[in-house]
């Protein structure tokens, strides 16, 4: 077998072969198939895409690439809950204390990631003295204590997709969707939960844009999903504006904590409603969506939820009364409002630029060296479909250093578009989608 | 610049600026384009092609990534004839005659070549004592004494080529029309003759196997001589069987002598006949290639011809009788006919296979260090279109070492079809085009 000519088959478009995919991968990892082949053949998957049978040995080779972490000595349902990424997504630090509350254990590895502001790991780093379970067994013994077993990737967990992703990275390859399913995929089914959630954004603060390629991916990562046996549902959901108000680390990790209190943005809470249900219905508590969401409410009403927060924060070494006083949180020395040169209607709010907002006054990554600024960020005053009028509070910018504030303030202007005439509230559920359940 | 995002809008069909191909060629030349950027690039041009600016930019990059070869000195109409290769190509060794009988130079670098027989240097070289020009300056001399300049490319004529050349054909991005006509005529444009004449070769022993996919690239490589001003006639040419009669070094040699005689087979004569007359054209010495092909075969008949090749036999050290004495060649000890098992039409030569049979006997290159055998090969005693007898001589097979002779015997007999169905012959010219005539 000679890599030229599996090069040459999936340019022309022929299905490959398990053993063809197999010895491609197994060879590019031992370094006998160099970078200039496999980026080639990787452009060829761009063009060409891969069929059900070829991306399930692609993600097993990727998947069995490293370490697997089974949860051998944990007696709860798990869930791995996955987001492809977007601005103001705290959604994780709401939902796993919910699914902790009905007995069902969150089994997540998270990135730190670069971006607007930094991962989950990062949002909970926000909390002085919190710290990560960094082995399998710590990682058991957290989800057996607190319900909530979260942990960095680290270097051993599908290696393969990391060298694949710096190739891609530089050779114009990561726009495509059979690689960006398999790559997702393969990190998730590393890992034995139960259930896997897939929070699949849509829109201009995503990676997929438009409703059609982001069906497409998820229905590429159910497929792949399908052929392993899991049990896996898509959520796809709103990025054409930020998700809730807050972004930035400490201002998210209390508006997550506000919505377990119940005074969370509508449009987040109903999110966190939605997601906890989907998992209600994998665990197989309720039968439909709408008696989920019902049972999620009353839990949150409970204050069950917040309580199993301050225990995940203590047991990991943070103060749990953070919950209650958020001034024990890093808190930014400014803040300032910025208001409305128009009277009308919130047509438009470019994520992204929100993103750079924030990112510009230090809540984010530019680069793997930079370090996060917890306290800074935005919390945003006007959602698309508000009416605002001349003069009216915008959004609130929180700053430590004023280096970058007037770049801060124009990203943040020009995302707003207000219109004259009314405009209707964005849905944040566009479609669910499931294999197995 | 970056060479990832120069490679992202080859990928989405958006048109390169000059500079955008020229830093990523010579950044590439330079090392600072790793190879894994360049196959990725590579194959989105495979994909989505390019256009006639682009191609003039990226065949002027690798034409000037080298040495150039002027003619100060030479006072003749230069013509350098190309072909895309087949299979009993003596073409070179009857056609550069005819011309400098005409005052026409013959300006040309040949390869060697790997494949079913030596390139020209190497039938050339069947002739014992018989050394090419190394230099330019040895070049201009034999162009000025003898109307006949070849010589062997080196590695300081275009060495982008070889070094992109290398990384095609590991990655599965040779077959690109545009990559190959860049190629070609990049090599064509260092050398500056008057007028190139291209022998697009069409059919299933070429490697263009339809006459569409060779009329794109004949239209592509015209573009690109367009694009430089230069005069370009490319010449469609039938490879759907071998060319004439004889297939091995010696063997051919022996046939375009022949030719010159005016003895040489019907349709490879045409052939010879109408390149010529199209040379004639090029220079401006005839209106039409019937003018052109009556001129020419009178010339033929006069003899100037076979004292212009004895002339340059002579120059290059070789021994001038050869052309009356063929037992000066390098003579196989062996011969074999084989007879047909069957009585119709050959309705079919598998050019290749007749390329292998030839070559299994010691007459090609499988690589670069096997040494030739000048002495072996065929001889066909039928083309298609021909009847043939069961027990009838179909073809002699000339060979020294009986280790292959089965083999060549068996790829021989499985090249030809004979049907019961009479079969018309063959037209040889298949289309005729050129730019700045």
């Amino acid at each position: 077998m000679r890599a030229v000519d599996i090069i040459q088959k999936k340019r022309d478009n022929f299905e490959l072969t398990s053993e063809e995919i197999s010895f491609l991968l197994d060879e590019y990892l031992e370094g006998n198939v160099p970078d200039y082949q496999m980026s080639s053949f990787l452009m060829a998957v761009y063009f060409n895409g891969m069929k059900k049978k070829e991306l399930k040995t692609f993600t097993e080779k990727m998947m069995h690439s490293g370490d697997l972490i089974k949860f051998e000595g944990v007696n709860k349902f798990l869930i791995d809950k996955h987001s492809t990424g977007g601005v103001g997504d705290k959604t994780t630090i709401a939902l796993a204390p919910i699914f902790a509350s009905f007995d069902i254990g969150t089994a997540k590895l998270s990135g730190r990631g670069l971006g607007h502001t930094g991962g989950t790991i990062d949002k909970f780093e926000s909390i002085k003295g919190f710290t990560f379970p960094e082995t399998r067994d710590e990682l058991v013994n957290m989800v057996n204590k607190t319900g909530i077993g979260l942990m960095g990737y680290s270097d051993k967990i599908v290696p393969l997709d990391k060298k694949l992703y710096s190739l891609r990275d530089v050779t114009a390859t990561v726009p495509s969707i059979p690689l960006i399913a398999s790559s997702i995929m393969s990190k998730k089914l590393a890992v034995y939960a139960d259930g896997i959630i897939l929070d699949v954004k849509v829109g201009s603060g995503a990676f997929m844009k438009t409703l059609k390629d982001a069906t497409d991916l998820a229905n590429t990562m159910l497929d792949i999903g399908d052929s392993f046996d899991r049990k896996v549902v898509a959520v796809l959901t709103d990025m054409d504006q930020p998700l809730g108000r807050a972004v930035g680390n400490t201002l998210e990790v209390i508006e997550a904590i506000e919505t377990l209190k119940g005074n969370g943005p509508e449009e987040f809470t109903y999110l966190v409603e939605t997601l906890a249900a989907v998992g209600l219905q994998v665990k197989g508590d309720v039968k439909t969506l709408e008696e989920g969401r019902e049972k999620v409410w009353d839990m949150i009403k409970s204050g069950k939820p917040l309580e199993m927060l301050k225990g995940f924060i203590k047991e990991a070494g943070g103060n749990p009364g953070i919950v209650n006083d958020y001034s024990l949180l890093p808190t930014a020395k400014n803040k300032l409002e910025v208001k409305s040169d128009k009277t009308g209607h919130v047509s438009k709010i470019e994520a992204e630029m929100i993103g750079k907002s924030a990112m510009v006054l230090g809540a984010g990554r530019a680069t793997k060296e930079d370090i996060i600024d917890h306290a800074v960020g935005l919390v945003l005053n006007k959602k698309i479909g508000d009416e605002i009028k001349e003069g009216e509070l915008l959004a609130t910018i929180y700053y430590n250093d004023d280096k970058n504030l007037n770049s801060s303030i124009k990203l943040l202007k020009e995302a707003y578009e207000i219109s004259e005439k009314e405009i209707e509230k964005k849905d944040v559920i566009l479609d669910i989608k499931s294999v197995n359940i």
